[in-house]
């Protein structure tokens, strides 16, 4: 199967490493609007040929969108008009405005929504991971709208890759990733840059940093495009969970001032019930 | 050398642990008021003998404090009342309280205040590691107060443990770790309780909660006993940085309310900055 990659970054470069090592794909076509990840992606045998894009839909049976979830929504509707028999697929971290914006295009059912649910902090075609994808959940949404051959394919695709698939309705997906990565995304951020603003000793930072602060620190060094478009796509989900983030913060801040001790523990002894759920 | 460890948890099992795979100590005594840790500290053979405190210090050359800070601050005094030539450190969080309770003390040369910088989410004798401390820094504060013994004894184990020294005085080393270290914490904390509350389908955490949620949350999962005497002990530090952390989301959220996604970008590459420092 001829495939074709559009953002050859992170997640595009990972899943050609990975869609020719399980021998899903027998050639990668890459689509990339950056000089430098062109080639980059080539010199580390990512991809078999750069192309353009209409000539790379034409030759492919897969395409698929690997870019912020902005270019998505305004590449999608035109790959659409496009395409034949092809699969599209997206793989981007927001799925409403996404599904929203072909939802009344002829081809709408050769598109399937999904969000393979691995990252890292890093970014660009060197970022690329051989080893990505596996044992972790991959959410295919709206699949009542997708043709059933092309809703098998993403399937069969990421099964092989070692994913587990969770079907949701892209509403209900936009609000749980809020919960579960954006809001992490937007913390550690947020830490960085206290930590940057208060702590003019660097060398301090360096020495002492333990495993608790890298560990939680470590989503800052994400590539700022990337979560713009999640952020502003995402917008309402992630102000409602920031503002309940913030509150909880002054709940710590409060038992501080007012030196109860007693609250402080009580709201410890509540987070550690993420325990339950997380291992 | 014999060695007392007085709180046989994280800290204090894993010291055990090491102290005795290195050679650095023939015989380790614990002491703990838990009776539960006494038994499983025995059981686990983190340590060869529980004892009382008074007969414990009489039979030891060094006497490790392992508690928390409050624990440290209460029983301090009243062990260097009972102290000849013996060696006695702690290894707590934060330092200028612990040393201001001992500064007028006769025997406050004995006292080395120390704090080795690694410790996991985990608590208990369970949670003791045979592989701790090794590549991170102990901060070893006002040293001048110290006997030349008493401190060359300290920095050896710490060395023979894997770790560099770090010289700081107190006051300076409760301000760092506030940024690098106890704000970590309390974000964690309060990320588990804003997802928690909002977040009420657990299944939906479990599932999709990829690396990027666990490694922000993990600290969540700690004991809410250590850390409400670390807070408590360095309130007027944490809340500095805390009040700067929440002008840092609000920033975050203004640039969203507003739609302001130049601003929220500019926010999100001045974090980057954070990997100038970290790797």
């Amino acid at each position: 199967m001829t495939t074709t990659i559009i953002g050859v970054g992170l997640i595009g470069g990972s899943l050609a490493l990975t869609l020719k090592e399980k021998g899903l794909a027998s050639k990668i076509i890459g689509v990339d609007s950056n000089e430098i990840h062109q080639a980059k992606a080539l010199q580390l045998g990512l991809v078999d040929e750069m192309m353009e894009l209409d000539e790379a839909i034409k030759q492919s049976q897969l395409v698929v969108l690997a870019v912020p979830v902005s270019v998505v929504m305004q590449m999608l509707p035109s790959i659409l008009d496009k395409v034949d028999q092809q699969v599209v697929m997206d793989v981007g971290s927001t799925k409403e405005g996404i599904i929203d914006v072909v939802k009344d295009h002829p081809k709408r059912s050769r598109f399937v929504a999904t969000h393979p649910m691995w990252g890292t902090e890093f970014s660009g075609p060197e970022a690329a991971e051989r080893q990505a994808f596996a044992n972790k959940a991959c959410v295919i949404c709206n699949k009542e709208e997708t043709d059933k051959d092309a809703e098998e394919l993403a399937e069969r695709i990421y099964r092989t890759l070692g994913m587990h698939i969770v079907y949701m309705n892209a509403k209900e997906h936009d609000v749980h990733v809020a919960y579960v990565s954006h809001i992490s995304h937007i913390t550690s951020f947020a830490l960085a840059n206290t930590v940057l603003e208060k702590e003019k000793e660097e060398d301090a930072i360096f020495e002492l940093a333990s495993g608790g602060f890298e560990s939680t620190v470590r989503l800052a060094k994400s590539n700022p495009a990337t979560w713009s478009s999640i952020f502003r796509e995402n917008r309402e989900n992630v102000l409602d969970v920031l503002n309940e983030h913030i509150s909880q913060l002054r709940k710590f801040k409060a038992s501080l001032e007012k030196e109860n001790y007693e609250y402080l523990e009580s709201l410890m002894t509540h987070a550690n019930e993420i325990k339950r759920i997380l291992k």
